[in-house]
């Protein structure tokens, strides 16, 4: 018997209760799952998210892995007690969401939505906007949700250059990286999309200087991490009209609170950190095989690599 | 020396006065391309666009091809004067387009996204939309439009079904046909997608009985026709909430009048004729390749058949 912790706070267990154990059997697992323990020592694997009172991983001294319900892992890696190995989230159904999230919103600004949604004049002014073959986007990140929303961007035949810090080889996509690839994607990006993960690199990634870089009117769409971008600079980009719109569904603190310049800015579109979730059903078949490989002794998928922190 | 006459407007004479030779001159065409003429009798093609003073076609008793730029010929098929071959406009740009502002606008209505666009209340809800794969979209129509939408949908993993007159056969697509087929694609969409031809057929397909048979809460998207909808049962539909919304770009009579009730009704998008548009310098590609066929004795591409109207 598989003794599994699930320490991915109360709200997520009404769902995973039922989630996991259906997974478990559809894997051939024999597993004890429980939300709390006198003996942590006896513990195999923990199912993790942040937001639970678990903090000190000390106590596990047995466990073979800590397997997270969250693609992004920043608020855990740097937890000093937590020495056994760490696997990201990895989810199609994330995924699946993110790639819709994403299209749909580089569409809207691409198309000029917002014009005819919002429109109290009734302004007729039949001009076709440009085909996505003439638009330029750039995909900053090229993990699993990066690469899929630029390769579904791509399929539409928008212009896309993804960019991430070392470099890769992406069928079909044109992919900078390191230092000058960022500034070379910055500077032809009229829609920049922001899918890294938050590292001690990445926070403030957007400061002013890279925004200065982008092209006059450009539109930033963030659906990763608050931290990317320097709130304030982004305001004054804003309201200098050097950068047209900012879609964020990401914030440095969510919710994001009532008194945030963010909500009542004309050019922002706030959406409430749901341009994806993990999906219980597919995220528990891969907290299952991760369980499954470890007892084969075979590596785990998506462990997170500490020193790089995804 | 071939000779064209270009009756298709004056303003869209300003673009393809310039981009028709360019494509004759890819071609390998020699063309004498004129916009008026007193010998009728010795044109060999029209290049043709509703708006045009060009009425009586008669007098081109020589012309061995009328060639419209527009993909809709409903303005011109039933036109009796009219007994020389025409060809519709089947343009990558006028594709291109409307699958972008298609799947924008699909994308947009899944996503739920206006809520957030205009959201004064400041409400930070924190419900991820379902997948796509879980919504059900019927897009009508499956010809060329139809069809590149319906599979760009899919490409997405929307829930897609078809419906044409006639029975398809299309990889990757559920496709219905028929009186039949019509009900069973709109009893099971949550999205529909207008893209067929107008046709004396298709005027009105939807009234007062079709609407009702979607299902409650759907979304109706229509760059097709403005005459595919009956504008009083819809505006009824929506009022009574059986509709949830409707996003039109194509309308009975343009620019929408600005007393005409779709511009004040709050569950109705109106966007003016942009949904897509032929692109001149593909266009006059297609134009040039039709003219190469016809010196060549080859079929024309994208022939109209006068009894189907399209």
């Amino acid at each position: 018997m598989i003794r599994v912790l699930f320490a991915a706070g109360e709200a997520r267990w009404q769902t995973y209760r039922h989630a996991l154990p259906a997974a478990f059997a559809r894997a051939g697992l024999e597993v004890d799952l429980f939300t709390a323990t006198d003996a942590p020592e006896s513990v195999d694997y923990i199912v993790y998210a942040p937001g639970d009172t678990l903090h000190d991983f000390t106590p596990f001294t047995r466990a073979r892995a800590v397997l997270s319900l969250w693609a992004g892992v920043e608020k855990i890696v740097g937890n000093e007690t937590l020495t056994q190995p760490l696997c990201r989230m990895v989810d199609a159904g994330l995924e699946e969401g993110m790639v819709e999230w994403v299209t749909g919103h580089v569409l809207r600004h691409h198309l000029g939505m917002d014009a005819h949604i919002v429109n109290p004049a009734h302004e007729w002014t039949p001009v076709a906007p440009p085909l996505a073959r003439n638009r330029r986007v750039a995909v900053l990140g090229l993990g699993e949700l990066g690469r899929a929303c630029a390769q579904a961007l791509a399929a539409l035949r928008f212009d896309v250059a993804g960019w991430s810090r070392t470099p890769k080889d992406i069928p079909g996509l044109t992919c900078l990286s390191g230092a000058e690839g960022l500034n070379a994607a910055l500077s032809r990006a009229e829609i920049v999309v922001l899918l890294l993960p938050l590292t001690t690199q990445t926070g403030n990634l957007l400061d002013a200087g890279r925004l200065a870089r982008l092209p006059e009117g450009a539109v930033i769409v963030n659906p990763g991490r608050g931290q990317l971008i320097d709130d304030d600079a982004l305001i004054a980009a804003l309201d200098s009209g050097h950068i047209a719109h900012a879609t964020l569904d990401v914030f440095r603190v969510e919710p994001l609170p009532r008194d945030h310049p963010f909500w009542t800015h004309p050019k922002v579109t706030v959406t409430p950190h749901i341009a994806s979730e993990t999906r219980a059903d597919t995220a528990s078949d891969v907290v299952a095989e991760n369980i499954r490989r470890g007892e084969a002794g075979e590596p785990f998928l998506f462990r997170v690599d500490r020193k790089q922190g995804y």
